[in-house]
């Protein structure tokens, strides 16, 4: 296997913000919140700490990172986790790296107390690829929301259960 | 009506503590949590203003703070808002406070486009008369998630379409 993955460190961030400007598939805003949840966790900034933890993996491919996710224990909850974030580079997509990224997240949770991973997105067919490949990791659609994004555009929630 | 409905200042934290605490609903992380989004919204700490916006409203009774809710626009939608605190005073049962409190809260979200207002509560017997609460005010329950806060305690995902 190709696919190496590791905790991020603060000297990813100018790769993970590049993955992130050029996965084609997040608004500006949404990457500006990804880059803020990995400043908390790997930041020494203002905020960092303060807000809980954000764990954030990366997925080195010959040497470079070609992936990362970025989680967290859902408050409240007594073993339930979040996938807040997770995107590969462009030009590595069927490398298996966002398959890999989840099995170190599931890992990271259960190491942890994890019993559910918990994830929202897109409702809308222009996301029907994301939600098969959520599938295929072996992440259930539990629910929804009509109209959450915007009109016409639901929220799905997929649930992982170790 | 003796209920005064108004947003909140920094003076009111106590007050809004002394609710938390005295409601009988919220375990210490819960008003821990409740309390940082107020000084999110309020305070000037480190993090005032660096995390988005909780605009929180405080029910005056009689003079006094009797209810508080904190409400979110809800990140990367167009018109959702999230209901993520509300409490009233253990005393002030039956005045009405909560449901007032949630017509402000659809007014004020309103007035800044929102189109619908989600909250997740808990599926447990024990909230039950929480749950008609909200079913009362204009909620409808629209999904939920088995053994989400822990097992046996599912999540339940309200919505209120304006």
């Amino acid at each position: 296997m190709d696919n190496f993955i590791r905790v991020a460190v603060a000297r990813d961030r100018f790769a993970i913000e590049h993955l992130l400007r050029t996965a084609g598939n997040f608004t500006d805003d949404e990457s500006d919140v990804a880059l803020e949840l990995f400043d908390i966790y790997c930041g020494d900034g203002p905020t960092a700490g303060l807000q809980g933890d954000y764990p954030t993996l990366v997925c080195e491919r010959d040497g470079r990172v070609a992936g990362y996710a970025t989680i967290g224990k859902t408050p409240f909850t007594q073993g339930t986790w979040h996938l807040y974030f997770i995107a590969s580079a462009a030009n590595s997509r069927r490398a298996g790296i966002g398959r890999d990224l989840c099995a170190a997240i599931a890992d990271f949770a259960k190491a942890r107390g994890g019993q559910l991973l918990v994830l929202e997105t897109s409702g809308r067919e222009l996301y029907g690829g994301t939600r098969a490949f959520y599938a295929a990791v072996g992440f259930v659609e539990e629910g929804s929301i009509a109209d959450y994004y915007s009109v016409g555009d639901p929220v799905v929630y997929f649930v992982w259960r170790f």
